[in-house]
């Protein structure tokens, strides 16, 4: 069991909001995460657990300080785990660029050089965090949902579909639902997994849908005013796939909206109520 | 009327929180500020305003960031109003501690050099940004609040002694309470105003209410772990000040939270419904 370090913990609504920093064998460096335990986790419950994928730029914090969840994750005693978007450090290859290299994991496991060595956030998040989070915190394994935002909604969608039975639940704001058919998605891919678009698949929303839809209902918030909106998120490619595939999908168009936190905050109250719902009724 | 520079405008709660610079005649200098309009105020509505002050090393952003006010404004209709701490800019004086100068500015008018020319906070807060914000905005301003944090707790609760009929409510994190008897207070008040003690007094909550209470009620929260707590905040001679002159004050110890904004966010709902609750009262 790799040892955890408490970076901080501080009194959020009742519950307690820390910040960990650990091994990842995965990564083959340090991680750092964030988790909320609500206040029925200290009082002994073991308690459903959310994990949220922060999208491009983002670390483990900018969910925790800026979406307003932890009010919601208190009354409806959910603990959320949020980890960095990628590996980080000096032995860590990297990019001029902000959507390649640290900072822009994309939540796959790198098979080209010179990103291969670090860049497993795909095993990471599914193992070393998931180690890490049933083994220091009061987490019903048995009862967990995920969700993110721009890429980590790609994040979150593709390890729901690839792990039905371990994320019951699921959920993305301005998900990238088609790497395979953005510029971001593709240069991630080509970097990463080389330009053979075939083992891309195993990486594309879209394309997973065809070959293993769920039995869930995606929740999927998505700003109108979002000015990715038609270049790289595509919503529309997602509702054709599930309909193809008889998935069940919930896209709301939100007009006005941006991008931004200030739109996650909006809705990321109807995410965790949808999460909780799901995971109450799982046995 | 000064002109009114848009930074930012993005939808948040079905409002606008926005980012706005103009020219201060009290500081000579541009000030930035940020205004949240709830959803009713852009249907047409006049609606009641609640200014936050924020605390040391703080700019216009923390509050609207991290705080989670937006949700409950957008609710009650409330406008929210976060001004800068202080002066900034090359031709303003500094002062390499972080609890002087620049982020640091004790909503006074400093009388002393080098800070006279641009440290004017208190007619910022009280002639520039208001006007700002009613030429502006649909501002009921008939109906003001005013709340705050540390630093930005001893500014709501100075502004709201001096002019209980602009700001009828008024709440405070945290706040600094006695500047004239803690040390950030004294260093600030030294430098701001010189060594002669008595001008101080108009910038000390606990004298103030000795001189001129108020009828309002005074709603402070304060973190029982806060590292500022003993040293610096001394709620406890609020207290005895307001006992001594008839002041109500609801003085609530929050066992276990900090100074950080994970404790501000936990009860801000409670502070924007006490405003509310004042300003619809008020005739």
């Amino acid at each position: 069991m790799a040892q955890l370090e408490t970076i901080s913990e501080q009194k959020c609504f009742g519950g307690v909001q820390g910040f960990y920093r650990h091994r990842s064998a995965a990564c083959g460096v340090d991680m750092r995460f964030a988790v909320y335990q609500p206040p029925s986790a200290l009082e002994g419950a073991r308690v459903p657990v959310v994990t949220f994928l922060s999208g491009l730029t983002c670390t483990e914090e900018n969910f925790v300080v800026k979406a307003g969840a932890q009010r919601v994750a208190s009354e409806l005693g959910l603990m959320l785990v949020c980890p960095d978007v990628s590996p980080r450090g000096e032995e860590v290859a990297d990019d001029e660029a902000y959507d390649l290299g640290q900072g822009a994991g994309f939540y796959l496991d790198a098979t080209q050089a010179p990103w291969s060595p670090h860049y497993r956030m795909y095993s990471y998040v599914t193992e070393d965090l998931a180690a890490a989070v049933s083994q220091n915190f009061p987490a019903d394994t048995a009862r967990q949902g995920i969700f993110g935002h721009s890429m980590g909604g790609h994040g979150a969608l593709t390890l729901h579909l690839k792990h039905p039975d371990v994320y019951r639940s699921v959920s993305a704001f301005a998900p990238i639902v088609a790497p395979m058919c953005c510029p971001w998605g593709e240069k991630a891919l080509t970097a990463y997994l080389g330009p053979d678009r075939e083992p891309w698949r195993d990486y594309d929303t879209t394309e997973l849908i065809k070959s293993r839809p769920s039995q869930a209902t995606l929740l999927i918030d998505q700003g109108a005013a979002d000015t990715f909106l038609e270049g790289q998120l595509k919503p529309e490619l997602l509702v054709e796939a599930c309909e193809a595939a008889g998935q069940h999908v919930d896209l709301r168009m939100q007009p006005g909206y941006d991008h931004s936190y200030y739109f996650i905050q909006s809705f990321v109250e109807d995410h965790l109520r949808h999460h909780a719902s799901v995971l109450a009724a799982t046995s």
